[in-house]
């Protein structure tokens, strides 16, 4: 159904500029539809001026009614002719920023519009600013997120692969309620806990190992995502408990900062300051953490580039890491920026476990 | 390493135009180097005046001399500023049909070029004739999926479900010398046969089923796509034998066809009329097949609505349909367009199998 107030702030943000939006979750966001079009045409167009209207192919159609004008075409139709009926030729029109060049070029050379602009921006900031409908489904996403963790937990036994334990991961978010993974399960292993990017392969688990999982299910197309790293059946070394409670108090300082008016790239100082006043800084490689909707990672970063200041609305990872030989670990939570501070999303302890 | 001759065909396609391809599988077939750069940019600028350049993001940095000059940049880099030093400014540019709009409206902006225009088509032609090096890994591929059909084959026991031996299929395709699956593999159990689109679930196999496999892999990146359609513990009926036995005599009548200068719509026609006259025309619901190559869907359709003539060095399916409530049934093989005929690349047999 038709979001009329997510429109309003998208066309707000584009001082009324008319866009076409295609990006399926940018649809999905202003439309509450799913629609993967594959490499053909999906646009929703938006103007300020007059109802929004949808066009689709006539192999994607549907039955509800969005409360909006939709158009169906065939394969055989003009996309441009279809399109130049509804979209104001005089003025500029803010186009995706994926909109694929085989159906810009022939926008453009038939002068559908006055000119041509990425118009992303509109729709990603208003997108960033989750309303109560979408921060009450990312609260259960991330509620079946912690317990889902404890049931993983119970999936760490003897000679398991880490292929088998992520194997076994959707099943356990369905019962849960969730309906998908937010992106495929990260389990690793021992020295594979160093490598931020590891996918789970067949190493087999060994006694002494780092357990390292990231993990994220969708609950009504909402993400959620999280870490945690245990230890298998060893006491860590104390460097291995220096590292581990560097990236716990890097993670719990940035998340005790974020409040409406803070930026970006200071979160992220919160967290990379600490690890590198331990001495690990050069281990920790990536970003503090990402924006998160319906898509795991969606416009906008904690990281030194980002100097945006975050406002209610805004949810977002908290993902500090170091990635040392001797111990790989990260801790992420989401956490939301409330009217007064923050509320972090998850649950699960940050303690160190050593599983048995 | 570069592959010079390739290169000069896509230029050639073009008439000499300049072309920054950045599509993954278009820069590998002309490099023999896969760079899959997220959202980052990624890009080949082929010149017939000049050597060829890539340009690649600092973060996929590689060893190997591939006999091109690399530049590589940072993300807080121009992309703009260092493609402006290659392009020539006052030529067409041909750009990839899926270049994002976020990189294409910057170019122009910034007018890198004369003029923008759809550039794939002269790539697309050129990866559409495989040379040698690609006939001999696509016959190999294909060889690997013969071999991993008759594997298949003794997966059909007793309760299995579709995802059970959907999920055995990657081992067993490795274990033969394959790296991956071309695409997921399909397996349709009973009445799931009769949707071309199905996708494995939890269907428990039964007597008197048919059970259909669409599986394919990928050998030195090239890709295999086969279809074979099976029939569990009971003879199947009159109507399900002549529902077989017409794919059957499509799909090989249309393979007979296939030699140079034989349109791509009369290859369709060959085997959609001998559907249509048994009297099962409205039941092949889509096109007779596809060109594939390092992408199991490559540009060109063997449909009515392609009047090309094919040419030695053409690799696409050949996979006629029914798909009638009391049978669905799929025959597919790739075929090799040759000097003088065709080489079908697929051997495993297309006669009536029961299992038991």
């Amino acid at each position: 159904m038709l979001k009329k107030e997510r429109m309003q702030r998208v066309l707000e943000n584009g001082n009324g500029r008319q866009f076409l939006i295609t990006d399926p979750a940018a649809v999905f966001y202003l439309t509450g539809k799913w629609i993967f079009p594959g490499e053909r045409f999906l646009g929703l167009l938006i103007r300020q001026d007059r109802p929004p209207v949808m066009f689709v192919n006539e192999l994607f159609q549907f039955e509800e009614d969005l409360g909006l004008k939709v158009i169906y075409y065939k394969d055989s139709d003009s996309i441009n002719e279809i399109l130049s009926a509804e979209i104001d030729r005089k003025r500029i029109l803010g186009v995706d920023k994926n909109l694929p060049a085989r159906f810009l070029i022939p926008m453009m050379d038939d002068g559908l519009a006055s000119g041509f602009v990425n118009g992303s921006p509109a729709a990603d900031y208003a997108r960033a600013v989750k309303d109560e409908e979408e921060i009450a489904l990312m609260r259960e996403s991330s509620r079946i997120n912690d317990l889902a963790m404890a049931e993983f937990r119970k999936l760490i036994v003897p000679e398991i692969t880490e292929k088998e334990a992520a194997g076994q991961m959707l099943d356990i978010y369905r019962k849960l309620g969730a309906e998908a993974y937010s992106f495929d399960p990260i389990a690793a292993f021992g020295k594979n806990a160093a490598d931020p990017h590891h996918m789970p392969d067949d190493t087999v688990l060994k006694e002494g190992d780092t357990v390292l999982f990231d993990v994220g299910c969708k609950y009504h197309s909402y993400c959620s995502d999280m870490t945690r790293t245990f230890f298998y059946k060893k006491e860590p070394s104390e460097e291995q408990k220096r590292i581990y409670n560097l990236v716990k108090a890097a993670n719990e300082a940035a998340e005790e900062y974020v409040r409406p008016g803070v930026r970006l790239c200071d979160i992220d100082a919160k967290a990379r300051d600490i690890i590198t006043e331990g001495g690990y800084g050069k281990y920790f490689t990536h970003r503090l953490g990402h924006f998160i909707g319906t898509e795991d990672h969606e416009y906008g970063d904690v990281s030194s580039s980002f100097t945006d200041q975050v406002v209610p609305g805004n949810i977002f990872s908290i993902e500090p890491g170091i990635y040392h030989p001797v111990q790989g670990c990260r801790i992420e939570d989401l956490i939301l920026v409330t009217d007064d501070g923050h509320e972090v999303l998850n649950h699960y302890p940050h303690e160190i476990q050593i599983i048995d």
